[in-house]
């Protein structure tokens, strides 16, 4: 597998027109300005634009518990990984760092945006996932972020 | 604040027609069959059902995420209590073992309910708050279970 990694930020959570009504995209951008869209759950993206837009939820969200859980365990998520595309469907990793070493995390994307935005924690899109999915920002054009939902 | 705690399982998933549309309800048992219920999110009344049913997603959900990572720790859920009713929000908060000791953390009852089920851990709820929310098994009566509307 290419061991090229890019680094990307998160520029927003937006909606797009489908066959089957709207649908959550979140968008990733390389420092090059190409954005590669990634469509996830409408749960998965309010949690995303909360941790974007540095919403406190009354109470404690579930992306918001797991952070808890990982500082109570003195550990933290050094960076994720956005791995493999098949068939349509994401695959993603967490790298966390504990006081007994480094482990890997099996996860779905949204589940790692959502948190590697609570930890501060860099993100990472294998090149040739990033090669396959980027995304002229014409097609982007007429999505509305998501807070035009809400 | 009163010690008694009551336990509980989980009868299931329900979705209760409100003033503002059907809206995704757990209800808790106790041994006594006396019920009550907590208004949930989709999202978590989604994740506490597939828990119940032991679907197994394609790719983890969130929950699942959380509960690989306390196994990656050696750690597991004890307990969940339910703790406290406030302005018709519920507290509860995940028992937590670990290697190197017992912690708790603040989640929201449906978190909790949605661990505990994929853990296999023991629900309770605080005596007092259990009597403020009981309802009369009446009450449930034409409410569809969740599978209905999937």
């Amino acid at each position: 597998m290419n061991g090229i990694t890019i680094p990307v930020s998160i520029r927003g959570v937006y909606m797009i027109e489908t066959a089957h009504g709207p649908a959550p995209v979140v968008i990733l951008e390389d420092k090059s300005s190409r954005i590669m869209p990634i469509y996830i759950g409408l749960s998965e993206a309010l949690s995303i634009h909360s941790a974007i837009t540095h919403e406190v939820p009354p109470r404690p969200m579930t992306h918001d518990l797991f952070i808890s859980l990982l500082e109570r365990m003195h550990s933290k998520i050094e960076s994720i990984l956005i791995d493999e595309l098949n068939d349509g469907v994401y695959f993603a990793r967490l790298n966390i760092v504990s006081d007994t070493g480094h482990f890997e995390l099996d996860a779905r994307p949204s589940d790692c945006i959502a948190l590697a935005l609570r930890a501060a924690s860099s993100v990472f899109v294998r090149g040739t996932v990033f090669d396959q999915a980027v995304i002229n920002k014409e097609d982007l054009k007429g999505a509305l972020g998501i807070s035009s939902y809400l």
